[in-house]
């Protein structure tokens, strides 16, 4: 499939591999305490964080080269998922989790407040819903048939 | 776990069901059409929309009485995973599918320019990056040793 949501998936999406980044995005770098902060079966733990070094999205950097122990960190790629993060994050705390129940929240060191991060064009600056931009094809398309048809299947009001 | 990242997971957090979710954001509604444009087995796209109407993502909206034939439709709660989806999209064409290889793109109909959404503060407006955001404890918070604790665990430079 050419869609990047569903290669991206194959890389990120998995539940543990999320929760593994979420922490790796808190500073956790090893093994013992992704494993205690997780509860996550050890085997599986070693198999996520394989993937995730496979796919350049944690790189291992060895702390101690006697005893082979490694420290997994954040690649320029893997911190590119931080808005993928946090808009998830974001949907949690509004819709499942529910206001004033947040786990964390964030602050704008810039201006002070606690912030929510909004989706934004990187050409004009304007906040950006889904009724303001249209999918156009791109040149990596394989199959026209897969871009929205929104008169093939439409629901009645 | 009180993590609106792990809860939200709970949710969408599985491969088929953010697809689901990117062909409904494409206007599909129809159980065929999902069917024929996944080539996903039908008793496991069938579990996966009764999970996503269980849990206020999708409602279905009955067109065909006699036949008891459902449109899927997003809902106000679906609807607030775009963010979510076009992170993963951008990160996905970027970083795996990488630049000219784009499936789909986005127009912003206002500007008329190809965009790619950014995250921005909702007090000032200002871009965030990860750099510009601390993350501090919300009132859910259970356990204050799951927030972020740069000194305990941290990758040598």
């Amino acid at each position: 499939m050419s869609c990047s949501i569903a290669r991206s998936l194959e890389v990120i999406g998995e539940w543990w591999t999320l929760l593994i980044l979420r922490d790796a995005f808190f500073g956790i770098t090893r093994f013992e305490e992704f494993q205690e902060r997780l509860g996550i079966a050890r085997n599986v733990l070693a198999t996520r964080l394989d993937t995730l070094v496979e796919h350049g999205v944690l790189e291992r950097r060895c702390y101690d080269e006697a005893r082979g122990r490694n420290d997994y960190v954040l690649t320029e790629k893997g911190k590119a998922l931080w808005p993928v993060l946090t808009t998830i994050r974001q949907w949690g705390d509004k819709w499942v989790v529910g206001k004033g129940n947040e786990a964390v929240r964030m602050v704008h060191t810039n201006c002070g407040e606690h912030t929510t991060a909004a989706l934004a064009c990187d050409h004009c600056g304007e906040t950006l819903h889904r009724r303001d931009v249209r999918i156009v094809a791109g040149p990596g398309l394989e199959d026209p048939d897969l871009l929205p048809t929104p008169t093939k299947s439409r629901s009645r009001p």
